[in-house]
């Protein structure tokens, strides 16, 4: 049971996506996290997948994967050698009482404050995994309305691993 | 044609993805970007669908969406009472000679820097899409290697409209 981060480049077509996520799903697995979003060149697509499972059905879902018409590449992203960042946005409960003890613990996690109301804020908050659930529990005491979570994208460091298109 | 963003609550289920995005694929609709994470409720998962079409076709698709069982709430994000933000990752090809244009321009843009190496560099970019695209046009002349963009999270400003669980 292992946790895996497949990176692919595909066309940018109706469809990539549901074909793509439908060969996890057949087989019962669930996709973590899937974002997507057009590269530099806009006939492609760059996709990161977040998954985990039994290591040997991940192989065959890859080799599935790689067969689609759309996919021009997959490959996993090596965790020890790959950047992963994520982008949460997150509606609490705050009065004018909250708004100072909030304001510091945004400071503290490098954050932005993107909307302020009367009876709430929307703070914006970016990272790795691991700081987005740090900082959603110091979160702790104050009510969370609302959260929207992209999802993490991952590059591989250097450039040797680079597909040239 | 227009433009719409669709903000989902769902069930945190395997499958769920492909069915959604399924929908939109049947009709020959893209999905621009979706991206989605759980909520502070592990039970659920929230997600932002872009999309673009023609209205009426994209009512019927809304609510081909709602009808399926694992989809909670979805309604049409209000561009103009809502706040979107999306994270971009590019790796530029820069050695010593182009690091100090580029920490110019993503100080500029309030960027970071997150992976440097003697032939390449790794910028962490958020904002709305509008900046992210006037970020990679700074960069014209420099050579982009590889770029993942997360597409946008969405949340609506306020309380109005929050789906209590």
């Amino acid at each position: 049971m292992h946790r895996k981060v497949f990176q692919l480049l595909v066309d940018n077509t109706s469809g990539v996506l549901s074909r793509i996520a439908g060969l996890f799903s057949r087989r019962g697995y669930n996709i973590e996290s899937i974002t997507a979003g057009v590269t530099a060149d806009p006939r492609f697509t760059r996709i990161t997948i977040v998954t985990s499972g039994d290591d040997d059905i991940l192989d065959q879902i890859e080799k599935q994967v790689a067969k689609l018409e759309d996919v021009r590449d997959i490959r996993e992203l090596d965790p020890d050698d790959s950047v992963y960042r994520e982008l949460c946005l997150v509606k609490v409960r705050a009065g004018a009482a909250d708004r100072l003890n909030l304001v510091t613990i945004v400071d503290m996690f490098r954050g932005h404050m993107v909307d302020v109301g009367l009876e709430s804020m929307i703070i914006e908050i970016t990272g790795t995994q691991s700081k987005i659930e740090a900082f959603l529990k110091m979160l702790d005491g104050l009510e969370i309305l609302e959260l929207a979570r992209t999802g993490i994208a991952g590059l591989a460091r250097g450039v040797d691993k680079v597909v040239y298109l």
